[in-house]
């Protein structure tokens, strides 16, 4: 099941369950895994950042993909971005040849010009091999590489094996109209495009032409029925939904806390048992619960999924 | 009338109206002057980053500033941010020659060290006067200037005539906290903190200790309705209201077409008579209108200001 | 006397003289003049960044352009980037009114695709007047933006008023060697190329095809004499005077302190009266002064024009 | 043998030698070894940025580690830098339980506030161990980080394992004078400043106060020359054969080609192999090969090791 351009639907981000020690809480790994089938998620994501990938040793991350790829019927895709090319084939050849569906690859936020980061896939794509299917991950906030649509295009003309791209530059909208557009003038082949950046504009993305999400918002079932919704041209519907959550995609969207209110609602929500984070990364403050616990008391009122 | 550190309520940021051509069109600037005060802001902030100060000649800010305290009868603050502080200098003894209340001064993107930030404040305010109030811009986002909680009360203690923090730090709450939390301990002075980033956390920030907010919104009459009611404990209301502009907010906040979006709404709102920017600064695209125009129809169902 | 292309030798980059309270020196700027010219520059560029032109307002810019063309019979650059275009247009039209020969550009350090670098020059050319030659300023350690060689030949290509780019990428020898082979391939026209960097690499940047330099080192009549060696194939004679100052070259190439070391040397030569820089800008701590006099001295020995 | 603050001399930093085909060279590593004992080095530092650390397996890490403490009488440090501090960790026990004799770590890009920076020294000397003796590595130019000298001594005070600054900021002799100024008024515990940046400032560095060098110039055994001229008081001996290295030590130093031309020159000095770089790695051009031969024959002249 190796990951192709027509992948749509919800690609979730899966964070990485720990104690409250440190170690990685395999149960609630399997816990997340089943959660994240039943919400209706056509594929998953594991090891990105916000899986908090850099923190794992190379034993830990192998152990992750193999447990969760035994208990998905989906697609599972690997991040595998590195410092280097050596620690990234080692990674990539270990999860590929644990059932992973393909490899996600951020770039190095050493780069600058076009050529530079049109030759970076090159490479990169050489040193994993070309039979391995990749995604490009396109998040300038956290990379500050900026990727103009034509680089995009430059990128997936060179390499057969770019079969994604995570959307996640802002603002974006734009830029998935602009990579549309090539198809329809038959500059670019079709590549599927799944949005990240929490989600935050996931309404008017699926409109401007995305195949749906690849984020990991803690309710991936309201990510469902909104890329669902929208595929199904029920635009009000989709919009509905997703503005009763636009308050806490909001709130959980901010970079560096982010993370820890996500595994907070993931906690409460009974997926997995702790939010703690490994070290580096603080827990959220008392005031910061207390906001989300009223975020999600608010949303309860038009969405059952948030009573927790 | 001199800015002071017990400033609260609106200080709204003005945009600066201009004809399709490119040159200033006065008569916005006295309409949309009129608007914010009908609308009950507390102040007005002009020649910000989103009043496309940079692309002024000396002149015409000094224009726009005599038109506009002209016609006030609210303090208005005049951003001088400026590469060097002759520069800076002299539009702030212009400026306030004129009446304005005070200045407000970003940090060059250049400044890294916590010593650095410090001392950059110190001969701006010796450059520009220790009698002209100031206003300290934090918005990482856009300076990549970082301000760590205790480089500000470095800041204030060290310049009496620092008056105001733009609060636009990004995540931002803790920072609130913290500083309140120097006031209370006694080692920093208060200190009017209003917010910026168009909102986008205006809810939480009243809740956190901001006087008010200090962004350019397209409804600044939802602003003070919001700083208001969340001033007067009335929680729920403050937010229902603030979730309705959410959606907008937010796509209003979006760096680079967030300025075409503001004077897009505020001229089908009747306050300017163009939504032209000048270069360099691109008009939004005929989706990104027609986005705009969907947000617009849906907020009017509980905002009947949005029936435009 | 407008540049053109086949511009060659020494455009010496003019620092400004200050008095020791932050006034313009305007008998320095006149003996400075004079010993340019006597030292054989083909070309001044003033207000340049270590011009310290961010400090000026616009009358005082202007007046110094009007000193230096006044008294020159060379072609004069003046550096006019600025945040905005308003700015830049004026003081343009201003300095070609007084004889200025063209203007020279650095791009804004927001810039980063190569897409919007070319946009940007554009964009200033049309407002600069399609009839003012221009200067490419290419300095990444500076001004944070990278471009590829085939980014200046799309500038060039796409402004016939382009003319010359000042040099002064890190590393950039292979860059001048791939500009010089579009020119021979046929896909660029030809520019001047003048080095700037303090002229850390003119050895080998005349052997790969510079016409000369930039830059505002100590020692300009050395910086004449490389340039001659070299163009006449005077390979190791042009090293050996070039060696000679190297140590020197170095230690004034200092982003920060280098300014004050160049202005110090200046002093202690004779050609401006104060090494005073305007604030924000430090004076060399004792230590350093005393370091760049060994230099001096030990420079003496090979260099008879550092007898001072 | 563990480091010590007390350390002095040449810690010479180690490239990588490789096979063509980019496997690791054994017999070059041993040839290395074995040279910079008889030039006189101190220490060695190992899988530094310079030693290609990040295009490194950990399994290879570890191999080359073991290889060259066990041919080595001199201290060895092991760069173990990485996005994660569960791979700092790991790396960091095995090498030391090989007989390293500490770390040395470098502050990941996103630091920016003086808080941040300290606070990251901190947990990164909890996750190694506490009794791990490390280096902090002072680069700014490559990881974007800046380190005020209060920063400095504030990571030294709360660190007792902190034994050695890798100093090689730019400017930054005013950093070393503040740092020994320090430890002159008793606010800071006496550590080791050894100077990197390819000994740019090596000649007035160690007059500032620094203990040696820490470098890989392809030429260590000069190194070791200076060092000792200097600490000796024989100046004017120093600055002679330093600044007959200098032209090399300009173009070596270099970001990006740096490292080719060392690993060029220690491959014409009969060191290594092969002067293959790892991908992403570019070799020399022709011309660049050239503009290095020529320089050791210049060199030559008064230098017979240059003689190759």
């Amino acid at each position: 099941m190796k990951l192709a351009s027509d992948a749509r639907g919800v690609y979730v981000i899966a964070p990485t369950p720990f104690h409250a020690d440190g170690r990685i809480d395999e149960s609630s790994i399997d816990r997340m895994t089943d959660f994240f089938l039943e919400a209706g998620v056509t594929g998953m994501t594991v090891l990105g950042q916000l899986g908090e990938a850099p923190k794992m040793e190379h034993g830990e991350s192998v152990s992750i993909v193999k447990r969760v790829v035994g208990r998905s019927n989906v697609p599972v895709v690997v991040g595998v971005s590195a410092p280097g090319f050596a620690a990234m084939r080692a990674l990539t050849q270990d999860v590929m040849a644990l059932g992973a569906a393909g490899v996600m690859i951020a770039p190095p936020n050493t780069l600058r010009t076009d050529e530079a980061i049109v030759q970076y896939y090159r490479q990169a794509s050489e040193a994993i091999g070309g039979d391995v299917p990749f995604v490009i991950q396109d998040y300038p906030l956290t990379f500050s590489v900026q990727m103009a649509p034509g680089v995009i295009r430059r990128i997936v003309m060179d390499n057969a094996s770019c079969v994604m791209l995570k959307h996640e530059d802002w603002p974006g909208l734009e830029k998935i109209s602009a990579l549309r557009g090539y198809e329809r003038d038959g500059s670019m082949r079709h590549i599927s495009i799944l949005t990240g950046n929490n989600a935050l504009f996931l309404d008017f993305e699926m409109e401007r032409g995305a195949d749906g999400a690849n984020t990991g918002y803690c309710f991936p079932d309201m990510l469902v029925d909104v890329v669902r919704l929208s595929a199904q041209g029920r635009r009000d519907e989709a919009h509905d939904l997703f503005d009763a959550h636009l308050p806490l995609i909001r709130y959980e969207q901010q970079p560096g806390p982010g993370l820890a209110v996500r595994k907070y609602v993931l906690m409460r929500r009974g997926v997995i048992a702790s939010d703690a984070l490994r070290k580096p990364g603080a827990a959220l403050s008392p005031a910061a619960r207390s906001e989300v616990d009223y975020l999600l008391a608010r949303l309860a009122r038009r969405d059952a999924r948030a009573r927790v």
